[in-house]
């Protein structure tokens, strides 16, 4: 099998581009800007969603189903929130096409909608409209709801999973009697998606809060996960958001609270989606594919027989199906590559493209001593292991190869995190070393833009438990209290 | 509580609105034929999806995604295709909203699209269009792809559940070298269909082939399942079509097969939404609330309480806990509701209204006695049981209660299939005892046409395996081999 994968170091984005369409990930559809995800691929999203999904019930949520379509007149009751969201969507118009008498199908011009409406970019403005209804009192809260679905961005420059037209996701909405409450439960959720992040994706992430400038649209205060990727740019992986009474107000949502006064809800919304995907390629792979987290590997071990005859294959294969029973019983997912069809080196390369973490091979020598050849896909480390107890032994080299990939990228960030204190060497590093650059910041959202402007590095975040330190201004030389953590981003 | 459910007998159509919405399982949007589905029927859907997604994956395929959007020229490609779906439907027109300056949001005129899309009401044509880049060879079959997705037809009439614009569903798109193999796995899904619906749902239903009229737009054959509602209608729960080689060659996808030729590519699609939801209501429920089949029940026992002091509540629940223990080692989810807000009477109408298969109770005379008050759902009888051996009796009990559904709908649907062989009869039946009717029928679409229009039934299916009878068309008195099922219909 030719992989022909570009190298990283050759061109990074090339490279990101081709292994995502080699890996059979996704590919671009006809639809501009909308993808196709292809089996492999979705597998590692429904791998994803189900961890998360339970991370989610274990802290109380529920699943919830809300409409596709917006009336676009919501969009405007949040006055933030329309400039962010309302301007590039997809807007319905019609609900009917009809045959021109000419064998055109057209666009029925008596079928127009009184007024238009707004594919979901996101779905606070319907889900506070329905909550209205949901709401009286202090007993009706929390509400702690989550959803699973498809929204779409209009956007002009698409990358596969990293910034599509539509995109898979999940967005919690929630509503609180109190602004603590909310405020806890925004960090809580910032604290489920880093913990899928380190945990489940390898993936070091730091936590941090927006600047006004970066939050979303609508809300009060913005917190999120930034990590960075192998070229130094930095991908924001995750937002919790705690939108105040801004949705409450909007759509007049108010309850009676325990003294019997009225008030209106505290919210907060938060959401990871399929970019997720992107992340996880771009933090892990290599220029012989993908490297994924055994976590997450849809298939975490692949055997392989090597064989000159059929009695040889049927004498691996018993070894294989006993290796296949012990392996699922402790819930690993294996799989059996005995095709006839493709030799064992194209069947290698295969599954190193599609970073399977752990490759068995079986041949007619490991028969007569007992053994079998084991390659791990992070380190490329080959050796010959026994075949009894090879069950436990794959299982911590599972857990191995999983902290070792979560190791190597912390490495990686800790490497490229530095402190700039001189404009200059700020702009050097964003060209020559890209990475996390640690610098004071004046507070201002004009200095913020100007450097933006300048540089394409925007304020990743304000980490949480940030060191408090004297300094100043990268770029104004005025006083600042903190670093912030700077670099360009996907 | 105060359900006030107006009865079925009294107003059956009446009597289901209200319970969707009381029971908390869906309610209207306030965007014209969406719905929003809320957290207690939602975990229905979940456990539905979850269900048939292992079905899925055991008979082979994977998910995948593709875009939600149609360019409004796909659909013309397929010439039947077009008048199915193409004509009620949600078409994007612009991909920009803008301020006028006035301060409303309006379409953005610049921002027109070239081409229309269309918000997909089935996906035949994009995915069709994509198999053509993924299929060469006969190597590249079969694809079995399934895809879990919202989907939009634009419907006049809307019912929860069962008729909105917007619903939830999946639908499997499979592509196959012979026609053998595509109607076989046509067969297959059926199948896969009927045992969820029979042991899962506890919903009886006949398999059996649409008549060329009720075929799925583009299908060469469409099979499908079909119930009984309490009402006497009939509900089509699944269908699965055989799509012999039209959407290959409406989208240019051929193969070379193992001679070396080239031929178009034979296909199968197969879908079921949250449709189901609705049938699942109106096969069991009660005029005190929903019956949920134990195999679909988001909570399947509650406990609940009933004590005079703090320290009988304390007793009692160390005999819940321990009982929740046992029963999660059973995978028997349970709920303990120990609200001390609300007195254990309205908590029974609540667990009534909910569909929840068996509730415990546990008193201070309990205590005393070593015994709980088990009520079970369906048929509303309560009993006195030891507390030893209670995980092991509930076990069977809801096993009991499963088949004790299926069983009555299965009764219910024999006791309300009839034969009929003469006109007048078959139309005193449909408006005085509504259910299934077995009647000979000439074959011709005018026949099946005119009866539909003269009565509102149609053909349903029909069976597989049917019986072969000489009979006399029960409209036209021509010759018939066999009989077929009318009903009117959901």
């Amino acid at each position: 099998m030719s992989k022909g994968l570009t190298s990283r170091s050759e061109d990074y984005s090339q490279w990101y581009n081709e292994l995502v369409t080699k890996a059979d990930l996704a590919e671009h559809s006809s639809v501009r800007g909308c993808m196709v995800i292809k089996p492999y691929g979705y597998s590692i999203w429904e791998k994803m969603q189900s961890v998360l999904d339970k991370m989610f019930k274990d802290t109380g949520h529920s699943n919830a189903y809300f409409p596709l379509f917006i009336p676009k007149s919501y969009f405007s009751k949040e006055a933030s929130h329309v400039d962010g969201f309302a301007t590039e969507c997809a807007v319905v118009t019609h609900y009917r096409l009809k045959n021109d008498g000419n064998g055109n199908i057209v666009v029925d011009e008596n079928a127009k909608l009184e007024e238009e409406l707004v594919v979901r970019p996101t779905s606070e403005t319907i889900i506070w409209n329905t909550y209205k209804g949901w709401i009286q009192s202090y007993r009706d809260l929390p509400i702690l709801v989550n959803q699973w679905a498809n929204v779409v961005r209009w956007e002009m420059r698409t990358r596969l999973f990293l910034r599509t037209a539509e995109f898979l996701w999940q967005e919690g909405h929630t509503a609180h009697a109190t602004a603590e409450e909310a405020v806890e439960e925004t960090e809580r959720m910032l604290e489920v998606y880093a913990d899928f992040a380190e945990n489940w994706m390898a993936l070091p992430v730091v936590r941090g809060k927006k600047t006004p400038n970066e939050r979303f649209a609508g809300a009060l205060d913005t917190y999120c996960i930034e990590a960075l990727m192998q070229d130094g740019k930095a991908l924001q992986a995750g937002t919790s958001h705690f939108l105040g009474q801004n949705f409450a107000k909007a759509f007049d949502v108010k309850f009676t609270n325990k003294e019997g006064k009225q008030d209106y809800v505290w919210a907060t919304s938060w959401g990871v989606s399929t970019r997720l995907i992107g992340a996880l390629i771009m933090a892990h792979s290599d220029d012989q594919g993908l490297v994924l987290p055994p976590q997450l590997a849809p298939i975490q071990v692949v055997i392989v027989p090597i064989y000159k005859n059929e009695e040889e294959l049927s004498a691996i294969s018993a070894i294989a199906d006993d290796l296949i029973a012990k392996l699922k019983k402790l819930n690993i997912s294996v799989k059996y590559d005995d095709r006839d069809t493709q030799r064992p080196g194209f069947k290698f390369a295969e599954y190193e493209l599609k970073g399977v973490p752990v490759r068995v091979a079986i041949g007619g020598r490991d028969l007569e001593n007992g053994t079998v050849e084991i390659a791990r896909r992070d380190t490329g480390e080959k050796q010959t292991s026994t075949q009894a107890g090879l069950d436990a032994y794959i299982e911590q080299l599972l857990n191995d190869i999983q902290n070792n990939i979560y190791q190597k990228a912390l490495n990686f960030r800790t490497e490229n995190t530095r402190k700039a204190d001189i404009y200059e060497d700020f702009k050097r590093l964003l060209d020559e070393n890209p990475g996390f650059i640690a610098a004071h910041w004046d507070g201002t959202p004009e200095t913020e833009q100007k450097i933006k402007e300048d540089t394409k590095a925007t304020i990743r975040c304000i980490p949480l438990n940030n060191q408090k330190e004297e300094g100043k201004c990268i770029l104004t030389g005025k006083p600042s209290t903190q670093r912030v953590l700077f670099a360009r981003a996907y």
